[in-house]
């Protein structure tokens, strides 16, 4: 049953209770009145007559309100039968039609009330669709900006780029709902701000109302590193609700610095079920692309046969940014911010240098965006899924004085925090040579003090790995921790590993055990069953000492 | 303290924040004005004389609304003094007053400007209740509609279920919300949604606001499978806020699928005292009624002598659903769908046919139906005690292409989940023979990967059960699931098992373990202390060998 | 980039994206309007001239809504050029403006509507807010009551005591939003309740406004006996949307009965950075008081030379309450309910039967209370973080017979929990002697339940360790619960104990453990890394000895 069935449904009703329902007179078309745009509407009283798209129908305890649009704006028009009584039951949402309105002000909205009320036939409705597309497209139209940066790998996306940002400029226009679910570390914190600096001011526009922007638009990060079907099914949850009680459309999904592998693929498929689109920016690798043919735009270096590890999500969303929205501003540190969090520095210091050099000239050094990086990344283990929009924009610097104080009072003690776990780490860890391979293991189970606990697993395993290098000046390197059901892996390029390679071969080596993972080559996580821990971990020995 | 006391205290108050109470005039009555129900008042500026109960009293920053009801209807009647101040402070909620007011409109809604307004005597008081009790009865009135199906529990019930459906009406027709709490399996669901489709109708006519079908309406799973307390505590807290947020009445609460247990009497007992009302429908073994006293209408087949493992709560409460609204739509199928969910197809297939049929007219297969209750199953699992209503609506149906296509995409996911549970579950068993009866047990604390694994460890339990008398025709099988502190079973009619009787026998033998526990005859889990686990297990052996 | 910076960075956006702004004429100031306070503005129409701050912006759809105060009261201006285009842009937030404007009415509020604007120059400012100040101060200030009880360390604390209730009294006439946070136990709920009776009033007073109690005021427990750092991101990051979204204040938060300790340290400076303020009223044991130059009031009997242990929280927050509304009803029980429940009835008997004799005139006797705080204990385990202002209400006893009755229903329930609780405790407690101490031991992980299992561990210590001295005399007496990662622990006068001392003995002893905990002398809880779990116990117990 749909919903204007529903709404029909609920007309003729069980006898007790009342109903109020009465026949409508249609006046017939007042042809005196003006054609206009909506554009064109001021808020002077005149009699104007409007072809529109009807985008949604509230009944209201008064009139029935009809919110239309034709492309160039959106306005609300009143027929009034009775209290609470729907008005012209017929026009019903998805229609296009034809009305003649006095225009007014209610509350100081501008309005119109309605005359009379056609829906256009066949013929004239194809026209105006068309032309209403057409309206819509040269709207959405984006001028290509210069990249910050000259770059191989933006040059082979820049068409993406361009389609991406015209359908996220399409929404917009169209009164779409937008969500944003990133990475939830720095570089995922840096992809989903850079993309929001861009979108908000347009849908502030585009609804002439500040609260528009937490209405239309919501920004948060996945809690496992792909948008899981968890994510999905809450993400279509909350826009089924708004499209029931807010008459909302299904939303435009971005998913960035996550998204391009087979574990993002059920919950993309679950949310277009319920008439959800995606756009997915990543770089993180995938073994086959089973992502491009669901989405709208699919953006990876490795989709042009590039290194995604040479090029952060957070660097490719800003860059996005200034695709969607050529005013868009506070983005000028971000590709700096995140290619230091995701250590591009190391795979590609060319590019971090150029991006380098922007953030500096917005007053950002290199120590201070060390600083963000790791005072984000405690935060992030704080709000978790939550969004807290308004306190990540004082992380990103806005007010630059606050986030200056911010960090300066958090990252003494968050460093602090990351000593002791350092200490606790590397007073517990065992080392071992496998060949030309140094393996430090570290068995969280013995010692780490358990959740909510800061730093995390995965981050003290990285502290003891980049501690060894430090200390002893040793490059051959791989660190692991071992947990009940997982293992967190960093290695050094010289040690020549793999974690796509080990999860291939350990779905070889004991498929019973169900691994499932992933991450970079050189940084990653794997899972299994408790009770094969013992020999995952030796299979792990094993292929290190094969390559 | 109560309410009325608290709006007096709030006007004496301390001399440094401003009061600008006055005294009020009040007018002598107009006795020109006509005596109306609120029913026949219509839009048209008139002055009426209206006699009704006071619902509400809200204290705008401008006039103070009166919402008031005479069993016709509601009216909002508004009185000013000084924006912001009390007007008519000795009008409170739970009065009967008689008011002459001019009725215009305000935004759209029929209103009452308040030109003078009494409270009535004893007498006057005492018949006014007299005919507005009788004019709400008559409204709440059930008119039973014939059974879908022929059945002897059924028309054993008929009269609970006359009771519970006028009781349920008259809650609509007095403005008193209504929480639905469900058992979070697929029969559970389908109980929650049946009761759903016919009341959210109603309550969308009584108020003449889409809006009113969240503010007076909502369904969500309980987590355990009883009202427990903590759930009772919640719906309370959530109930008083909006008691005093927005004058709301408390709760009726219709716990479907759960209710019928000792378990739920705290719950039950706990909402009583804040003022909530309760009706059960389930058809779960208890060992004594504890409930019916407590509730306003008590409905499960054991109640009437009858097996409950024969008759699903979801088909329970679709009849019920149709004598609550005759005009109730998309519940056809939800008895099948339920039924076989709980496996009434065993215990009862000549009720499960006749089901089944009446969802085959609706174009439902039991392929079909089995693929819903996969999907469904799955999904409360993601959704946990969310409600997700808009969601929940698109797997039963509405609109069926959508649920078409959810259920295609995502059975077979789920269905790689559960191979892989399976095969988990088997290459773990481990099987003996005792006496007669094959006992498989599964140790989890060995193998399962922990919290968020789907399928979760009763589900791998039934999955290996239903396996071995696949695979091997073994009919004579106890399949148990072991973790720390809790045992979860599955029985084969054969094995002539009683998750009861387990129960009381474990309680005699080792009461220091404090076992508790529920379910049906032949499925159902127990909890007991950690360190008394392999006593507990060697206790089910012996009970096991005993019968 | 701040929040003007961002409003006019709106308005030259993207040329596809719609802009109406024009410029706005300034007609020049009527000097014929009269001068007025707002606190003098009636609700008849007349042309006066207003000077104020402009507390908020607020664009709408139709005019732009200035909300100024002058100390007197608000008063919401309007200006208007087009719908949804920002009149007056020069007019920001945080200014001193003279306005004429013509009063008038809408939706009943009254309001004032821009005939013409200035912003005042720097002298007039100056003059101006000094003025406003003065206003404010005179109506923060406070006329000390007697303290309901005669006491030296209420003496001592008095000044503190006016200073504390004056900011709270000020925000409040600032429109600032009102956080309490208190600890998780009935002391704590005792303090955060007293608080809110006597704030919740006046915040009504000064919006003139129900809602204004919930838009304004929350108090919440923390869920460590801390304000952590997560407490205060949370704090922060809802106050920050609040500021952002409906153009609020930063709050004053006031934590009680938690916030003296090295621990509160972090999570007050992180809320400083952002705007919020801090009191804090609390009487747990510090090392070192560095919380008092960071709050604008710090009260602790510690403070002043006296032992916290003989004085609760609830009963400071009672009396506090009192100097902030002198009008503050249903908080003459607390103390004694307070008292009670932290067992200051041991430590304080005399102060203890003052308090007693005070809440026995209003009708509550020792048992009564001690049910209610046992009621208290069990709901807050349930509802954890969540507020659930008017379910506490009840228990507070407003109503009082609601209360009644939930107690009665409720207690009978938990004791039985408890006996329960005792029971499994007493079969599984270790008992050896040192020296002449006896060490009652309780290793959780071998009989716990887990998570969600009422009494919790450190309740069940509690019961033990009572149980032992009452049936068996036993007055020389450590109990101690050993979990994974945390000891918890209670002690007798007798054993001389201390748990700061064990704190200090533990980390010169073994520093590599972590060590970190807190409480009273003779109750509290340290946590400590896993693998030191057996070394930490053996040193507990030398330090027992060496006493």
């Amino acid at each position: 049953m749909d919903k204007n069935n529903k709404k029909n449904n609920r007309q003729n009703f069980s006898k007790n209770f009342k109903s109020n329902q009465k026949f409508t007179k249609y006046p017939s078309m007042n042809e005196k009145a003006q054609e206009k745009k909506i554009e064109d509407v001021s808020g002077s009283k005149e009699i104007v007559s409007i072809t529109a798209h009807v985008n949604k129908v509230v009944q209201t305890g008064g009139p029935t309100v009809f919110v239309v649009s034709d492309g160039t704006g959106n306005l609300s028009l009143k027929g009034f039968i009775k209290p609470g009584v729907r008005a012209y039951p017929e026009i019903v949402e998805g229609l296009i039609i034809k009305a003649v309105v006095e225009i007014g002000e209610f509350q100081g909205e501008i309005e119109g009330e309605i005359k009379s009320i056609i829906i256009l036939n066949e013929n004239d409705k194809k026209y105006f669709l068309e032309s209403m597309k057409e309206i819509e497209k040269k709207r959405a139209k984006v001028t290509p900006p210069p990249f910050l940066v000259d770059n191989n790998i933006l040059a082979k996306l820049k068409d993406n780029f361009i389609e991406a940002a015209t359908q996220i400029r399409l929404a917009i226009i169209q009164d779409r709902p937008i969500i944003v679910r990133h990475h939830n570390d720095t570089d995922g914190y840096s992809s989903g701000f850079a993309l929001e600096r861009a979108i908000l001011p347009l849908i502030g526009k585009q609804h002439s109302s500040e609260k528009a922007e937490w209405e239309f638009f919501m920004r948060a990060p996945c809690v496992a590193p792909f948008y899981e079907i968890d994510d999905s099914i809450r993400d279509m949850a909350i826009s089924l609700r708004n499209v029931a009680k807010h008459s909302n459309k299904m939303p435009l999904i971005i998913i960035a610095d996550n998204g391009s592998s087979q574990e993002d693929l059920m919950g993309i498929k679950q949310g277009k079920v319920h008439g959800a689109d995606f756009i997915v920016v990543d770089h993180h690798f995938f073994d086959k692309d089973v992502i491009s043919k669901e989405v709208l735009v699919h953006i990876n270096p490795f989709l042009v046969g590039e290194d995604g590890a040479k090029f952060s999500a957070g660097m490719l969303c800003a860059e996005l940014a200034r695709f969607i929205n050529p005013d868009v501003k506070n983005i000028e540190q971000i590709p700096a911010l995140a290619g230091f969090a995701d250590r591009i520095d190391i795979t590609n210091p060319e590019l971090m240098n150029k991006y380098m050099k922007i953030a500096q000239n917005e007053g950002y050094t290199k120590e201070l965006l060390s600083d963000i990086s790791l005072v984000i990344d405690y935060v992030s283990s704080k709000v978790r899924f939550m969004e807290v929009r308004e306190y990540i924009e004082v992380l990103f610097g806005e007010p630059r004085n606050k986030q200056k104080h911010l960090v300066e009072l958090m990252s003494p003690f968050i460093r602090e925090l990351d000593k002791k776990g350092l200490k606790i780490g590397k007073s517990n860890v065992k080392v071992e040579k496998i060949g030309n391979v140094n393996l430090q293991v570290l068995y969280f189970e013995e010692f780490f003090p358990g959740f909510g606990f800061f730093p995390k697993p995965g981050r003290i395993v990285g502290l003891v790995h980049d501690s060894l290098q430090e200390e002893k000046g040793i490059t051959n390197l791989v660190t692991v921790g071992v947990m009940a059901t997982a293992l967190t892996m960093r290695a050094t390029n010289e040690a020549n590993f793999s974690v796509h390679d080990l999860i291939h071969f350990l779905d070889k080596k004991i498929p019973e055990a169900f691994v499932e993972g992933g991450g970079h080559k050189n940084a990653g996580s794997i899972n299994f069953l408790p009770n094969k821990q013992k020999q995952v971990f030796e299979l792990l020995k094993e292929f290190i000492k094969s390559r």
